[in-house]
């Protein structure tokens, strides 16, 4: 897409740290990494969101995903690392081209995970009834 | 896997709020839920981490989470919606089966993400080589 600052990566009118690519997928470093490493991956394909990916891009990009996860981790020396997508503003999508982040971390880098509630009652049923009917 | 929890949770010995399940890959609530109606899906079959996988799996899952991720915004009603896996300790996996968190996001809930920091000089593309040598 015209306007897209990952298509632009993509056909590299914009430069960027590559670390791999295939015909369908791309990954770079992210210039503002969590940790050094963090390492973005997505279709080169524009699509706006992880959910307007098709079926062949779906089926194949777990498998570059795993192949860069694997190498980050060894590049870097990390203890672990996260694979996360962010999908839509509401979650922190800055930038409307489906990707993935890949996080390298550390036993001594003190991210926390966002706290955890509870349900009550017949809440936790209520809600996964209500999310079946849609499947 | 014996003592694994979430093969327990696949083999009905611990029962769970399931949200959808296949031949291969099952959907429930995470009971500490970040947002109500945070979902987790993994393969039934036991890998310890995502890097532990078969081609099989990550052919397939993709697909599975995106049908339960439309799912789980449209049951809670969600501005958008982080998918998120967790490898090993130091990335906050708590369950040693491979699974993602599908959390539903909405533009008041406040989370953050993780602060993003800045490579100096050359270092981004040293990092970027360094990845670049298990690839």
């Amino acid at each position: 897409m015209v306007d897209c600052l990952f298509c632009k990566i993509v056909k590299k009118e914009i430069p960027s740290y590559k670390v791999y690519e295939d015909k369908e997928f791309i990954a770079f470093l992210d210039i503002g990494p969590v940790n050094k490493g963090h390492t973005l991956v997505m279709p080169k394909n524009h699509s706006e969101t992880f959910l307007d990916m098709n079926e062949r891009e779906l089926g194949k990009i777990m498998h570059f995903i795993q192949k860069v996860a694997r190498a980050v981790v060894q590049g870097t020396k990390a203890d672990g690392f996260n694979l996360m997508l962010n999908n839509k503003r509401a979650a922190g999508q800055l930038v409307d081209h489906a990707h993935f982040h890949i996080i390298p971390r550390f036993h001594s880098d003190g991210f926390k995970h966002w706290p955890q509630g509870k349900y009550q009652g017949n809440e936790a049923q209520q809600i996964a009834d209500e999310i079946k009917r849609f499947l």
